[in-house]
């Protein structure tokens, strides 16, 4: 099981309980090594003061959450995309976190063009990324489950984000979210494809049943996934960042005090990842 | 858009309205040619009054749904598995049904092994394809969206479905389903791969939002899926049988009087397949 050194807890997990400023004194009160911040939770506190708590509390940065959505129905809307992305980058550099996310996008509204929506991500990056590369800022495309492929994101595999980034060049990589990836049986194979571009690892678990779409993750160890299979691959690709938990729950993780959620994630990443 | 005399209801589209026999009745009234027949339906009515009504009426039964279901915590449930799917079999063909739909089945309650479940829905098709090869019945593996791949079908993309086929030898085919498969980037590929295996084709659409992962189905048009792209592949691929509306709509079309529903089905596969 993981070392709790690896531990990294995505704010999200605790975003009904703490503003940025109560999660990262929470986590690094509570001994957690790393965190992942929103970029909507950091415009709240504002950069510099986010960047200054991070170094005061010594906290490593897995992630910025995130860039992407470059889909767009008119040229103005993609371009917003690709110029709140550049921003992005900066952001992530000021932070020093280990790499930016990217949540590609899905398609724009009213449009039923899915092969369209995946040629604009592929532009929107393509664009992005000179920029990131010159700040050293290492990209991660995160392929979202194929039940957000409409709304959220039409990357919805880890070997179509890894075609992508063979057609994109130097610079940018994979997140690899169980959620997301467990029932691919191509998993394995994908992820010992990906080797040094898996940039970030992120765990959660899939509850049975899922009474929502988005809302309803689980904790490492109450849900189907098996983790531990998943970390060994990941684990054999090369990969020895954190391990981030990143869970979204409505009815379950978000109504307990957030000092309970991030002792569950403590207890978790040892018993269940 | 799709020629009217294609056009196959599955009873689950109108199942909170009709009996079998009611929903017979009401698509053979509206002059749709054909019905897919739900298992717990026919046990109420009883196999042989089935196949007199479907006779009496002249429809054609596009597919029996359904076998599968392989997975099982011991060997006990895995053979009462088969056994089922063997009998499904022998419904199948005195239905005079175009295939047997097979759902293949998901983890066996308390596991975590999805590629145990994964083995054992291999051996149960095994077990049971030498008999339906024998009664001359096509079993059409239908994957299923990878939101159901815990609970209800380890087979969750076209090509892992055709690997099974390849695996298994003869008599054993895909059910496509634009629902479970609209997001796949490589669908254009594994379609084309198919061939003359494509036994069944199901529509319905993906709506945005969708807010229950079971049964928020929409109404061809109604959705983001590109309906008329997909239906152009299947054809590529030869074939050129019925077109089956499956939906599964708690919330809207499940509340509407059955002729409201029978009707718009008429017109959407003319006006959005």
């Amino acid at each position: 099981m993981a070392d709790l050194a690896r531990l990294s807890i995505n704010q999200a997990t605790t975003r009904e309980q703490h503003s940025l400023a109560e999660a990262i004194a929470a986590y690094a009160g509570a001994g957690v090594t790393g965190i992942s911040i929103w970029r909507d939770k950091l415009d709240e506190c504002g950069l510099d003061e986010a960047v200054r708590m991070v170094q005061d509390h010594g906290l490593r940065v897995s992630g910025l959450c995130r860039a992407g959505q470059f889909p767009g129905g008119d040229a103005a809307s993609r371009q917003a995309s690709i110029d709140d992305s550049l921003l992005a980058v900066d952001q992530a550099v000021a932070l020093g976190a280990d790499c930016l996310i990217v949540v590609a996008g899905g398609l724009p509204r009213g449009s039923k063009d899915l092969a369209g929506a995946r040629s604009m991500i592929r532009d929107g990056l393509g664009a992005v990324l000179p920029h990131a590369r010159a700040a050293g800022m290492p990209v991660a495309i995160e392929p979202l489950h194929p039940m957000y492929a409409a709304e959220r994101c039409a990357i919805n595999t880890l070997g179509q984000a890894l075609d992508l980034c063979d057609e994109l060049g130097p610079g940018v990589g994979v997140a690899v979210d169980v959620y997301h990836l467990w029932w691919d049986p191509d998993l394995q194979a994908q992820i010992d494809r990906a080797g040094e571009r898996v940039l970030a690892y992120h765990v959660c678990d899939w509850l049975v049943p899922t009474t929502d779409l988005l809302l309803d993750r689980g904790m490492m160890g109450d849900g189907v996934i098996d983790i531990p299979q998943i970390s060994a691959w990941v684990e054999d690709s090369g990969y020895d960042g954190l391990i981030e938990v990143e869970i979204f729950s409505a009815g379950n993780w978000w109504k307990r005090p957030g000092d309970e959620v991030v002792r569950a994630c403590r207890e978790r990443i040892q018993s269940a990842v």
